[in-house]
């Protein structure tokens, strides 16, 4: 075993196993905050609690556990995804409660990188707590990816999804494109947007689909911030995307022309180049999407925000539904990146390859950490 | 059971998985031959020979498992992939073999669809032999698929493999393409060339790339027509792909100056449109390896070309290596195949996915069978 393998017994692994599927019931619900599952065993090794963070302002993981174990918490272990927060927020600090209720031993997955948050591995060991980190750390890391991202980089996790053919055609010739995906590709769209803080489109894609953007057959789901990045305010008040099914953002130059929005939530965003000929600022966007409380950004494009977002290093994930057909003209998957010869390519690592349907879903991920 | 699946014992189904897996070991090997394999079964069912076909003019795979066999093949089951044929060729007919070693029974999987060798099973039927067909039909048709199609069409069977990035580029937009694939693909790449017959490029790949096409790193491989498809007749006489490590054909426009290419293969081509500036007409060029005993072609490019066989109908299956990287920019896997909405695309179905390296290798198959 080598020195830094966690010592856990398989009880503990198993309740870990079930602390992190128990966090990602949150996923798109917890911004600002991580999504954390914990189960509490008791002192003989018995289930005596589970609980996971629902929603930012709603108690920790912790708390919800340690409530379901009652006095079964006593000399027992708590088992979590994440160490334990060591603030008073909008509720007590975690590594307080688990003093209090007097547990023996805590096993976390992933240390939290929050600099305001970090510190509850200590203030428990202090209080004579046995303290264990890192057990089945690449699985609570995974589904924590988007919260953990958003905090190392300091602004939103981006994963950019996109439907193009095997040949990289998002529309045929003619601009044709109903479907180029299965309905079981649409289908796990919505999931992935229901997974997001927000959805992000470009103004080209609003002129041309008039698109609504919120989750639709998904249960309990949290509607994600609509974000329309529209230079020029194009919109019009009658979008679909500005109807009441989910909360919208639009973020537009400085100095737009937004009369004809009155109560839509307007954001006006530093040009990224001269005379707003290039577009919004991306870092500016993310940077305000951020200070709005959001985590994870799904960019659902189109191609020629897609390749502002590659360029300035803002992609973490790329999710492709890979339609098995061929078209041979048309617009592609991805417009200009700022990328010219092959050596700046952004090379990336296949994380997972599943079929949807007839198509593929291929998730990959940049092979280095990006600059941001 | 239904009716038509064939009756057979556990020892017939092991033997013919055996058989196809000889099969396989002639594909490239055999033109204008199918690949052929078998196994001898003893009258108690033990392996008593087996055998393939190994190269057009050589036995056929039931001699050379009869021989193998000797006596043991009386009161025994041949087992076969494909019907045994009931012509003479350059070797006698496999039928009357197998009536005279006096095997009992005769197990095959594919019927022969061409019109001079089929009968074979109603021959050994006459013959008094009990004869079972479709045994694992499903594996023995895949691994027999170009010459089986070849024979359906009246065509060589046409492989167009691709490397492309994730978002369909075959080049950064300078041009620079070195190494958008991996070594594990690039290695695979050479392994589709000694299956095939022959292999095609257009003259902008011969014009960019100057490449040599034949096989290299595979012991024993037959090596593959190499095919240019040069309505001018650009090539030089110095390029590469005129050496001696294969033969080549230069397929050139009717009235094209070939004066500087003496000792060259070359044939001449009715054009596609009016004075060639559609280059040359693929039916007449598959017609041309047809006759020349071709039965299976590697398209190997580039978009340009590939276009014109996808619009002609002659794209039968399509393996696409799938970098896992993007650009943005770039020519694109696939030029104008003359789709223009949506409705007309070549719809596929995947058939394999794998990993070569960092890539993934998609083999995929029209969903209709294609007009030629
Ligand atoms: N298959 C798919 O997955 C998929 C997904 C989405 C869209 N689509 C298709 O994509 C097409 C639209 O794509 P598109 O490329 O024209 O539009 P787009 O990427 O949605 O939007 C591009 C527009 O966004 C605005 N923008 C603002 N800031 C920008 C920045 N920093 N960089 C780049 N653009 C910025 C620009 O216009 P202003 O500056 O004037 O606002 C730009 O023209 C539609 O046909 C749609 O159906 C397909
Ligand atoms: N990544 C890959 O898998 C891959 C594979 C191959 C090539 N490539 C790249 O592709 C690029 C070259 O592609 P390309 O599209 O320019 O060239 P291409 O497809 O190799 O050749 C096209 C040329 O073939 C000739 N041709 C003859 N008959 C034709 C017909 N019926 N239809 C179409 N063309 C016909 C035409 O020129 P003439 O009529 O004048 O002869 C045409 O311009 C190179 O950069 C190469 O590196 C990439």
């Amino acid at each position: 075993m080598r020195q830094e393998d966690p010592v856990a017994t398989t009880t503990e692994t198993d309740a870990m196993r079930r602390a992190v599927a128990l966090s990602a019931r949150a996923l798109g619900a917890t911004a600002p905050n991580p999504v954390v599952g914990a189960v509490i065993l008791d002192a003989a090794g018995a289930v005596a609690g589970e609980g996971w963070h629902q929603r930012a302002g709603c108690p920790h993981a912790e708390v919800h556990a340690l409530r379901a174990a009652g006095d079964r918490a006593r000399g027992g272990t708590a088992v979590v995804t994440l160490e334990p927060c060591n603030h008073t927020g909008r509720t007590g600090p975690c590594a307080q409660a688990l003093i209090e209720a007097g547990v023996a031993r805590v096993v976390f997955a992933v240390a939290d990188p929050s600099p305001h948050a970090s510190g509850g591995g200590a203030t428990l060991r202090a209080a004579g707590i046995d303290v264990e980190s890192g057990l089945l750390a690449d699985e609570a890391e995974a589904v924590n990816i988007a919260w953990l991202t958003s905090v190392r980089r300091n602004r939103p996790f981006v994963r950019w999804k996109y439907a193009a053919t095997l040949d990289g055609r998002i529309a045929a010739a003619d601009g044709t494109s109903r479907w180029i995906s299965s309905a079981e590709s649409r289908a796990d769209v919505h999931r992935l947007r229901a997974e997001a803080d927000a959805v992000v489109v470009g103004s080209g894609t609003l002129v041309a689909d008039d698109p609504h953007l919120a989750v639709r057959g998904i249960e309990g789901a949290v509607q994600p911030l609509r974000v329309v990045v529209d230079t020029r305010a194009r919109i019009t008040p009658a979008a679909p995307v500005l109807d009441e099914a989910a909360p919208t953002l639009v973020a537009v130059g400085k100095d737009a022309d937004t009369a004809h929005l009155p109560g839509v939530d307007v954001v006006r965003l530093p040009y990224a180049g001269p005379a707003g000929s290039a577009g919004l600022d991306i870092d500016a966007l993310l940077a305000e999407l951020h200070a709005r409380g959001v985590r994870s950004v799904l960019l659902e494009g189109g191609p020629t925000l897609a390749g502002a977002f590659v360029a300035a290093g803002a992609v973490d994930s790329v999710v492709a539904y890979l339609a098995p057909a061929l078209l041979g003209a048309g617009p592609h998957a991805l417009a200009d990146a700022g990328i010219t010869t092959i050596a700046q390519a952004l090379r990336l690592d296949v994380t997972e390859v599943e079929r949807f349907g007839p198509d593929l879903r291929v998730t990959a991920v940049p092979t280095a950490p990006q600059e941001s």
